[in-house]
């Protein structure tokens, strides 16, 4: 399915690409989240980004390159490893890519007045890189972009991150300011997400029999952060509950259920409660356990490897315990995307009134000063 | 005011003495929170009883009272001297016994055949305590009861607490299960507590001038939990999350806000980020700041001391630091806590579907062992 995919992204940047031709500056809608490596090859490459990013890891401004260089050096093997375990790769660009081309489709026949509309993939820490994906805009003639942060609810180690590196590349390789950009924030509640995420929670329960069904319990699990992040006031753990409680509410209360934290790494202690403990302790207890991605859209490793390789495939009650299935191409989510751009472009909001308050709260060696002055028109100034 | 509160609760009950004197047994509505001393000589018990609490602070089944008399007789004088600087005691009695009061009222009118009802407060570490008020409801010849928890977020160590007490007191008290209980565990968006946060909020920025109003930040504050008890996987922290959500909802994200939790003590570490190092942080910076309680509905010692006279009153920056009211004695609330025991008195639910997990994840030395030998019609069995 992955190549076909990749076809489809390659046909539709065509046909825009005649548009474009034809004159009209595209309305550029770029997809950003932290990317995964698409191949065991660029592994590396990924790793060193991620232990780079200070936004992500404060560890030292001064040294961080250099202790990322080791540390990724370290890790490679292990993590080449589980991504050859999940198929060679993954799958997240390709995801990013099909969503993307999607939502352009759909916003090309809803917004006309915006269309074009032209779909780019920025990741933090691998290809496509933001520096990669700037540059094509400018290639393309983009004068109004979109930077739509694939991270449903916000933390200023991952949307934060992904904004700081835009205002480095937007100095580095537009100075004139060609690109008037506004910026999808978060969306913890939108009603695509919640309706995505109910369709396929309703679909898993179903493969329980039907006499114990109400009693299964759904995990949510969303990626912990560090104590000393969530103890800064970042956005996070309150928003991934509000995306919790709106599921909830919009399955009405079906089910008993409960937000618990994965993918803890380090010995520096971070929110809880932990998805592997909790599954653990509840498996033998239950009738049955739903484990449901809640702050990532697509799969990745931490789906993939972490909870059905590990967490569900390690368990003496494996029988029992399923996952929920990840957005992906669904097109219930994919029509919530591309309302919720439209809604955006209508509306004319640069950012949302949280942003600068988690800008003020945030821990950066090189941030963003002054929202106002990326967002927005500022060309010829 | 709150002597006229008390005489308005005492008037009512001689109302309802009288309607159950005619005959027809009350409906009991009983109120359960933590409660706090009404006056300077009830402290020492009341911290007694606190730290004596193992589902509260879970020390040690054995020695815990050994040890709960020693910290209660060391806390005293200092707690003592807080309650005086508040004017001599907590209002959370008058306050939920005027709110109890009023709800019942109300439900006379809007719910005439579960009528008459009747107000009961009992209090987990004050007085009235839950053998006391279950005592009083054997008296009134009550048979049916809803145990209605005044935190609205879920807690093992608050509502969980209320609930195994109330066990332990149906053993003692009720062994032939006169009273057919059913509980109100959780209300964590319910919309009449949205409303009243959301006037309240409303009116407490009008104390700003205009042209900074919307630039204001919002930090709601809930009472933290040690990082142990939040990672056995207890509810508060997200149903926390999901009452300032939708309350950001109903304001139409008016003003950028902030989740943040205060009064931790000991050495152990907490759930963050602390309100008061972020009112810290954020006071120099911002324009204006309102504290909204968020997780206690009347005013106690957490609002009047810690807040009032400790993060604001001690701030260098407390021109612009507001708190805002308490819901206390307000209609809005108070309404609406009518309807929500109204809806829970027609729909005959016992409990939620959350709360066998919360018990089953819950750490106790003296639990419920089973939630529905508790609740429902155990009469002459």
């Amino acid at each position: 399915m992955l190549p076909l995919l990749r076809r489809t992204f390659i046909r539709y940047n065509s046909t825009i690409a005649n548009a474009t031709a034809a004159g009209k500056s595209p309305t550029a809608i770029v997809f950003m989240n932290m990317g995964g490596p698409s191949t065991i090859q660029e592994t590396h490459d990924f790793l060193y980004e991620l232990f780079a990013d200070n936004d992500l890891i404060p560890i030292s401004k001064k040294y961080q390159p250099t202790i990322a260089k080791y540390i990724a050096k370290y890790r490679t093997p292990k993590i080449e490893k589980q991504y050859r375990e999940i198929g060679g790769g993954s799958p997240i660009r390709k995801w990013s890519e099909y969503q993307a081309s999607e939502v352009c489709k759909i916003l090309d026949e809803t917004s006309p007045n915006t269309a074009p509309h032209k779909p780019y993939v920025a990741f933090r820490y691998a290809n496509p890189l933001t520096d990669e994906a700037y540059k094509q805009l400018l290639n393309d003639g983009v004068k109004r972009a979109v930077a739509f942060s694939q991270y449903p609810q916000f933390s200023y180690s991952t949307t934060g991150s992904s904004i700081n590196e835009l205002w480095r590349q937007v100095k580095k390789l537009d100075p004139q300011r060609t690109i008037n950009w506004s910026m999808i924030d978060r969306w913890p509640v939108h009603q695509g997400l919640i309706n995505g995420f109910s369709e396929n929670i309703t679909r898993k329960l179903k493969e329980f029999p039907e006499n114990i069904r109400d009693k299964v319990v759904l995990l949510f699990s969303a990626h912990s952060l560090p104590m000393d992040v969530v103890n800064t006031g970042d956005s996070y753990p309150a928003e991934v509950a509000a995306t919790v409680y709106k599921v909830m509410q919009n399955l009405n209360f079906s089910n008993p259920y409960r937000l618990t934290w994965q993918s803890q790494v380090g010995p520096k202690p971070w929110l809880g409660a932990q998805t592997a403990a909790i599954t653990k302790f509840l498996a033998p207890k239950v009738d049955g356990l739903v484990l449901v991605p809640i702050a990532f859209t697509s799969d990745h490793i931490e789906t993939l490897h972490e909870v059905d390789l590990g967490i569900i495939a390690e368990s003496p009650y494996k029988d029992k315990i399923k996952r929920c299935d990840s957005l992906n191409g669904q097109k219930l989510f994919i029509n919530g995307l591309a309302s919720l751009v439209k809604d955006h472009l209508q509306t004319g909001e640069l950012y949302s009134k949280q942003l600068p308050l988690d800008f003020t709260l945030g821990k950066s060696s090189d941030p963003v000063e002054d929202l106002s002055l990326l967002f927005g028109d500022h060309s010829k100034k």
